[in-house]
């Protein structure tokens, strides 16, 4: 049996992380936890952010046009909570959640160091859809701990620690169930 | 230590969903997994998909302006890679699958009935980014499986078996390690 809800932001599991974007002037650089995010592009390599106007990293982002995206550790969970509840008017979040930050290579929004993927990006459109803004932005570099890392320079996913939001809760990642195109590599094997 | 690469789609986790569109003409509806999706609007809820304009769902989206997605269960994990590897135009997705087309109330798309959440979708904006097309989509409902649902109307996440894509790989949540508002509620109650 199906029940029919009224709209919603029902798509799950949601992205959480960390965008750092430079201070405007000579504030200092800022901090926001968002969930409204995703690839949107491969070529360019190209991904969305959703912001309200209402929040201070949205003056800052309009400003710069550029920012980080940082994905966290599961175990940092508690500094991503209170960066997506602080506003950056009130807290200084680097100094507070004894965050580093660190100069990025291409844009003029810090890295968060403790943040094991740091994504830099420069907007490229910006679009008015309601309640939030949204960003679509271009993905200048990426910087990996070398111990997310193998050999190889493949992904170690279990080292990462990732997580995810679903309905306002946050749930980490279990375990690898398996790979893009097995099915179709299984079928090929059978026939 | 940090290692920058060059640009990728280094967002992690990305979520994985079963589009479903309309046939054109007297065609047979088609369904498409994807990865590049995100919610990008809380009012009104909104969500986007990116599609490459080589794949079968691409003329199919653009005809009639409305899909479904639908989130499906880490036992369907084998039908959702196949759907993302197979084309259309040479394989009747929801017949080969075993998968029911059930009407929707609001879009042309037809649900897939066997996923426990279903996301009726109008598309609002539509931007070629590159390799891909973004298509930014109103929601115009959602419909639950009853058993993903608790007395109260709140998900049961555990209930839906949810999984995500990493690097190309699927993995499966785990479990639930907080809640939104969690640490700004433990700092008011320390004091």
């Amino acid at each position: 049996m199906k029940r029919e809800r009224k709209p919603s932001t029902a798509l799950v599991p949601a992205p959480v992380v960390l965008l750092s974007v430079a201070g405007h002037d000579k504030e200092k650089p800022n901090i926001i936890t968002l969930a409204w995010a995703g690839t949107v592009c491969s070529e360019p390599p190209m991904l969305s952010v959703a912001i309200r106007p209402s929040r201070h990293s949205y003056q800052l982002v309009n400003a710069s046009r550029e920012f980080v995206v940082n994905i966290p550790r599961a175990d940092q969970l508690h500094l991503v909570d209170l960066a997506g509840t602080w506003s950056g008017a009130e807290h200084d979040k680097f100094a507070e959640l004894g965050l580093t930050a660190r100069p990025a290579q291409h844009v003029a929004a810090p890295l968060i160091e403790e943040c094991p993927i740091n994504i830099e990006c420069l907007v490229r459109h910006q679009l008015d859809l309601g309640a939030h803004d949204l960003y679509l932005a271009e993905i200048a570099a990426v910087h990996y701990d070398e111990d997310v890392l193998d050999a190889g320079g493949r992904l170690r996913t279990s080292a990462l620690s990732l997580f995810a939001l679903v309905d306002n809760e946050y749930w980490s990642l279990g375990e690898r169930i398996g790979a893009y195109g097995m099915a179709v590599e299984a079928a090929d094997a059978a026939g």
